[in-house]
């Protein structure tokens, strides 16, 4: 910064520099974010100065809030929907827009730490959670912080979590389980009913990881069980920023319960509003907004396009590396593709420096990740399989 | 969501009916956010797909972080400042663009706890850091997630932290303290030169929360000594999405060692860096470009103006106020007023139900807290006290 500041037309000079920089998401097939729709961009505009974090000053955004709340609740089978008006929860079931699965994650498990601890005064230990090893690096940050003992259990041959290796891992300790719907590194989905059975009969609490999947399995042709309809389902992270296509930050966190909700507030004495359950203090309300319009506008029919556009791709995508010689480690079950090759780590950086492929890489085994995206096409398929063909034959 | 979309001009309807309900900062002075600046949005629009949380793929907008992160740095004295190109610490200060500064003081704590926990095998107890009773309610948002005790120091008659109070406070398991330049109730900055004499002596972090302060104290008339150039500051919260007239969400947390940001590092297995030291995983690029923007635009100049704009309309309700016979709890430091008046808490719904004034209340002693932002004018001074003097006559 310097004393006397610069002419728009020289900092957008300069941004304008910058943004060349940035991927437009061609060739690349490693994110699980792509292009915002574009009434997401435009309903983020007219809420550019909206802050969720005062509400008594935001009634507008925070009524777009609550619309997402209650619709992503009817997209997830929740028996009832609402958020509550501030410092109260008013109806059966809760939730809030969070800044993504990250926060979404921390918050579920910091609810079932706070509601154990309250309910059990006599809780001695370090309470525990049981996650997947597939489960995301945010599980990191929340063993980082909070401790809390976060606790492995295996991948089944299919990578989905080894039901015997989680029910080995539970003790007196634990208060939770994680399950993920659409694991990052295989879109693989594990097996929330009997995740749910076992939180049941353990009385445990049971958080499912839809950062990625909330916006697909609903719309897939053979939908699998992992939301509010599966009895033992407490909470249900999903980011309307990845495959719901609105603008970032995008996520929410769904409670079945509102005393989940209740167990996450801090007073706030000097704000319109008495208490706080959210992580952040001021909270974009144009994410709201995005979210809002971009669902408004596509309903189930346009996500059903979206995600039969993305299965399509993600089957041609097995069907010809096939034919190319390359398997996949599992029959894709959503719209990500891990492909066995040779050496996939130089692969990678091949595929980056030869032909502009972003790709990514599986931890175990190692693969090729692959993420069919709405910004892809059929034909960045065929040009992908060619150049994998030229890059595997040469190392 | 129904089945089928709605269109476009039903949606923006519905939206344009919502926003109408949002504040548009008239008669507000309870906020510490006002209006963005207008290039900040049109920046942030730019740059609305940019995820700094895949920096691989965001080449440019993780320039603009990082000129954002040095600009910060030279505002706040940082001996050197830059940020790591995604998995590296390069130089001597670091730090990263965050949601806003409960972020910043969630990781700042976090980051002492694990480079103490680390320093120290035999660390045993619970750590604990001192802040002022004054401190920001996200303080208690730290408590609750990271099982570290939070001790409350004790005010001076200036609403001050009490030196004494702290000091009494420090036992061998305390890691860290945290000062508060511009506290949220009153504005006032705590003796963050004489926290740091502290801090140095007992060899632990200090850090200092400018959430608000960072952008009205460098340039204030008569500067506070509160930043790196204080030796014992180890850390400093700022936010450009308050008085740096940024796009929400706009935080910032900056370090005096890399080190600090080191011991917040996860490991990110698919992503296009190694490591990821954020709280959250998909970052807003948008608000980094909206605050390169902004910052850029105005200069040092442009934001000693908008401070002047807010301590002159400070300045004024203080006289007027005295005039008509409204004490205030202590002479204000920087834009922040708390006025004693009659029944703060009726006085204050009055204002609101009969003349749409949105103001707040302290806690102890309770008082009219009044924020004099750059939405606000001098003729809203005189408005003001004009209706606050028919309620209190009332009551």
């Amino acid at each position: 910064m310097n004393e006397k500041g610069l002419s728009e037309k020289e900092i957008f000079s300069y941004l304008e520099d910058a943004k060349s920089e940035d991927t437009n998401y061609h060739r690349v097939l490693s994110s699980m974010c792509t292009h915002p729709h574009k009434i997401a961009i435009e309903a983020n505009r007219l809420f550019i100065e909206a802050n969720l974090g005062d509400l008594g000053l935001f009634f507008g955004a925070h009524r777009l809030e609550k619309e997402v709340v209650r619709m992503l609740g009817k997209l997830l089978h929740a028996p009832s929907t609402d958020i509550p008006s501030g410092d109260s929860c008013e109806s059966s079931v809760c939730g809030y827009l969070t800044t993504g699965g990250t926060e979404s994650n921390i918050q579920a498990v910091r609810g079932m730490k706070n509601l154990v601890t309250a309910g059990k005064k006599g809780f001695e230990g370090i309470p525990n959670v049981i996650i997947p090893e597939s489960a995301h690096f945010s599980f990191d940050k929340v063993a980082d912080m909070m401790g809390i003992e976060v606790r492995r259990a295996a991948l089944d041959s299919e990578f989905r979590v080894d039901l015997a290796s989680v029910e080995e891992l539970i003790n007196q300790n634990t208060i939770g389980l994680v399950g993920i719907a659409g694991n990052t590194e295989f879109g693989q989905i594990d097996p929330i009913d009997k995740l749910s059975e076992i939180a049941l009969e353990n009385e445990i609490f049971l958080h499912v990881d839809a950062a990625f999947g909330g916006f697909v399995i609903p719309f897939l042709e053979k939908p699998h069980p992992f939301d509010f309809e599966v009895p033992g389902v407490t909470s249900i992270a999903i980011d309307p920023h990845k495959m719901g296509l609105s603008t970032i930050p995008s996520g929410a966190l769904l409670f079945r319960s509102p005393s989940f909700l209740d167990s996450l507030k801090v007073s706030t004495p000097y704000l319109t509003t008495k208490a706080q359950f959210t992580l952040t203090g001021t909270r974009s309300g144009a994410s709201a907004a995005a979210t809002y319009a971009v669902m408004k506008y596509l309903g189930y029919e346009g996500y059903r396009k979206n995600v039969q556009h993305c299965m399509q791709l993600t089957s041609k995508m097995v069907t010809e590396a096939r034919k190319a010689g390359f398997e996949p480690l599992i029959e894709p079950v959503m719209n990500v593709v891990a492909l066995k090759v040779p050496n996939p780590d130089l692969v990678r950086i091949q595929l980056l420096k030869r032909f502009g492929w972003n790709v990514s890489i599986t931890r175990t085994p190692r693969a090729l990740r692959l993420v069919l995206m709405p910004h892809n096409s059929p034909e960045d398929i065929d040009a992908f399989l060619e150049d994998l063909k030229k890059v595997t034959a040469e190392i």
